[in-house]
């Protein structure tokens, strides 16, 4: 396994994490990601942690940089399915995923996205769920 | 990691294999699968292979009884992303995944459920994109 398949969905792109991300597995899935962003013209990202239960700086790191990126490419990024546990680390380890936004579940994760877009286009200002 | 997690997008199950279904893996994912189209009332089932280069008869054999099982639960599995590769040695060795639909994405995969799902509705039978 040398890549992370994202999945197109609309304006959307989902990638399911299963497997630990080591240095090149993450950067080269920062790559990929940021480039699909730009093919297809996505407009939000859904990373699906739901199969992490073990997370450690290197993990948040890797997320906040994400989000950074595509934000940059005016696109969203979402993190869904975080274990409680996992929440719990990551708090412990001083990391509140700054600029990523969470929600629940998938599903929960797009109705997040296609909000904040709706609310880019209007142009409001609101930051009700962001972890800015 | 010992489970796939199965993303639940409306009336639909998303499965994105990443790693390699050895036994108990297989086992569980089948029993996670069904049991979670029993709760959510899922009529459908993608499976994202778009990761899997190298196929062998019991990845096949898992795909078969995973279609057969939903289908008997009344949901359709629809089998998305595979490499050209995977899809030579597939019929070389013989298995021609009956049963199962395939498309090649997600996207398609999603319309192609719900044309199977508005068929069964309306009752019609024509079958124009299964291996049965």
């Amino acid at each position: 396994m040398d890549r992370i398949p994202i999945l197109k969905m609309g304006h959307f792109l989902l990638v399911t994490i299963q497997v630990d991300l080591y240095d090149r597995l993450a950067l080269s899935l920062e790559n990929d990601l940021i480039n699909m962003v730009s093919q297809v013209d996505a407009k939000g990202v859904l990373i699906d942690i739901s199969a992490v239960s073990i997370v450690d700086s290197f993990m948040g790191r890797i997320l906040g940089n994400i989000a950074s990126m595509t934000k940059i490419m005016d696109a969203e990024t979402v993190v869904v399915g975080m274990q409680p546990a996992v929440a719990i680390t990551l708090v412990e380890l001083g990391l509140t995923l700054s600029g990523v936004h969470t929600a629940l579940n998938v599903e929960k994760g797009m109705e997040l996205l296609q909000k904040r877009i709706g609310k880019d286009q209007t142009g409001e200002e609101e930051d009700y769920d962001s972890n800015d």
